[in-house]
């Protein structure tokens, strides 16, 4: 059901030097499922992490928070088939024993160790059958086990999500391989629900923040299926510092502009492989908000648009029943807006100027860019200069089923 | 498939002295259908409106605000299959040339007339056959033709809405009875989609705009079906001042609380009829949230709740899928919310304490509530001693059919 999204090959996936990945079936919630993933990191890499802005968030997102302050992140351990979310302390201690189980097996500390878990929420933690899959997991351990990483952490996902790419840092080529989940309960604020990022750059560990910050803001942070922000949203960006070049210890430098834009690109992939498999999609949206006086207002905007369940089944239904779309720009929060000087686009088709039907509109033309399964939306706000993009789906049938089923 | 909505019956409807209905099949966008209502209104009524707060607001709300200020209205026109909504200088062109018919015929000036429009958005309003409509429209004017009026103005409902009740008023027997129309495209602010309400109390004119905002506030503003703001919100209450009691001139007085509570009845069951038969509702939700600090948070985490897909698919399926209830309390977009301090019940069923599940909670319990057609969701934030309620529905498979199909 996936709109355009190839499923990865193993072959095409850099491993990066000090990361291994192993998988194992733990039982979580389900027998002979690949429901447990850890990645060994070698000594001596640059970590961040940028996580859900949900107050409810998950007790491994709080974990994960703690231990991201202390520094020297040896390990991560994922678990998928339970969110540990909506569990109070009792999950918050079962957060921690994950940790501890992962670092008495490594020989490090419990906080060098992240976890992260995704699955149902308000449901107990099954440490037990963690700690008893935590052997097989390490045992499976490889450079080269990214694909089956992104395979370990899906849930309603139909494909597994990795993308990889390589860059010249200053004469040494570096890796950037990343991979991601998420279909449902998708409106990532900060970062989304499981996405890693790993590459042997050198970066200054005082540098890693914010780029982590950065990149889930041109990525993660644009895309939207269902505007539910999730409890569990993760987002974590290691950098090995294994390559042969000089350490980066400034964002502006042409450097690190090279390596972010390698990275930006791995992490919009992923990100935008997510809407791809949005749960129910059969259709790729692009939302274009510009002449914006700030991003602020594009992005509500866009997300006005992008969260419409009547524009989402109006792209469900190759119907161009724009009007629909106009309706969401005029509630989208603006308080002065002024109607007369929105222009709307679908695709090369101007469909609206200065707030009415282009008299030059013809149904046929909106019909035809309607029935595609990759369409752009641009909205003309004629207020200013700011221009923002969101990237979602449209609103399906399966959507309906998928959720009315998810739990059975 | 509305959740327990009756069909009003005639008898049951109050006439309201000073106001005549009459209905007519114009043909506007299909034959053989009511399409144009219009409501002549004796001299001497006070009149106020609350309007949708989209600020691509259909061209007939931009010319209800304008001849609300003038006063004096003596007539309403209200057509179907068309919204005369981003239409721009042409779509208020015809929206002011419908008055001008209307009034020709009743020998009044535009300004006396209020036009309502409904139905698709960015296309042409055919003023020709509303024009030639209006004779039979007027011709079939009467007191008791409520019910008439309420089935004139459906598009997509499944049923026509009209409450009524009576109160005695200083020694008077007054009359208050309303219709409305809605089912999707249902998240006023302000109003909701053509709500009419009429009492033949007498109320100063300069206390009417407060009191339409005040029944708007407990009623048509506390509903959702979709999220998604009309660009066509019209409430309007008419008071047309015949009853044999001394005129309401304070809206704290005995008389104006009495005849307030039995106008919040009659537009609280309005606005809740709307929700009952919105698009392929299975399920009337209540979701009320107590313990906050303020209304506007109490109002942000219900509607975060009563929007979610997720929550609302969990509804449609009948699963206690109960943690997206806390997802969405949540990221509802209260920046100090301490989870820890959360409780959320299920009509009597305690299922999560301090943020987390109740031990005590069982899924059977759950799932006995989930499977009626009423349920109301409770929240308590833990902050405050304010409480709000908000009324919306489940999201099932015909929401998605219905909108898909709406044009064709």
């Amino acid at each position: 059901m996936a709109v355009n999204l190839s499923v990865p090959q193993a072959g095409n996936l850099h491993p990066v030097p000090g990361v291994r990945i192993g998988v194992a079936e733990a039982g979580i919630r389900k027998a002979n499922r690949k429901d447990l993933t850890v990645v060994l990191i070698d000594e001596g890499a640059s970590v961040a992490g940028v996580f859900t802005q949900n107050r409810f968030c998950a007790a491994p997102v709080q974990v994960c928070r703690e231990h991201l302050l202390r520094g020297s992140i040896r390990a991560m351990v994922i678990n998928t088939g339970n969110a540990n979310a909506g569990t109070g302390q009792d999950g918050l201690a079962r957060a921690r024993a994950t940790c501890t189980a992962l670092a008495a097996q490594l020989e490090l500390a419990p906080e060098q160790v992240l976890p992260f878990s995704t699955g149902v929420i308000m449901e107990s933690l099954p440490v037990d059958r963690i700690e008893a899959g935590l052997p097989a997991a390490i045992a499976d351990a490889k450079p080269d086990h990214w694909l089956r990483a992104a395979e370990g952490i899906m849930t309603t996902d139909t494909q597994p999500k990795a993308f990889s790419t390589q860059v010249s840092i200053d004469g040494a080529l570096v890796c950037v391989t990343g991979i991601s989940k998420g279909a449902g309960m998708i409106r990532p604020n900060m970062a989304t629900m499981l996405g890693f990022m790993a590459t042997d750059a050198r970066v200054a560990q005082g540098l890693m923040q914010q780029l982590a910050r950065e990149l889930a803001d041109g990525s993660f942070n644009r895309v939207t299926v269902d505007g539910d922000t999730s409890t569990n949203d993760s987002f974590v960006v290691i950098a090995t510092n294994k390559a042969a070049h000089a350490e980066i210890t400034s964002l502006d430098s042409a450097a690190a502009k090279a390596l972010k834009a390698a990275m930006l690109e791995v992490a919009r992939q992923l990100a935008q492989a997510i809407v791809r498999d949005g749960e129910g999609a059969t259709k790729f949206i692009t939302v274009r908000v510009e002449g914006g006086a700030s991003t602020e207002e594009c992005l509500k905007v866009a997300y006005a648009i992008s969260h419409s369940p009547l524009v989402k089944t109006a792209f469900f239904a190759s119907d161009p029943n724009l009007g629909r779309i106009l309706a969401a720009v005029g509630y989208a929060g603006i308080a002065d807006l002024d109607q007369t000087k929105i222009d709307l686009y679908l695709d090369d088709v101007h469909v609206a100027v200065n707030g009415g039907r282009n008299p030059a509109y013809r149904e046929e033309d909106g019909q035809r860019v309607m029935k595609q399964s990759e369409i752009t939306v641009r909205v003309v706000l004629g207020r200013g200069s700011v221009a923002d993009t969101v990237w979602t789906c449209d609103f399906s049938h399966d959507y309906v089923t998928i959720n009315a089923d998810y739990r059975s």
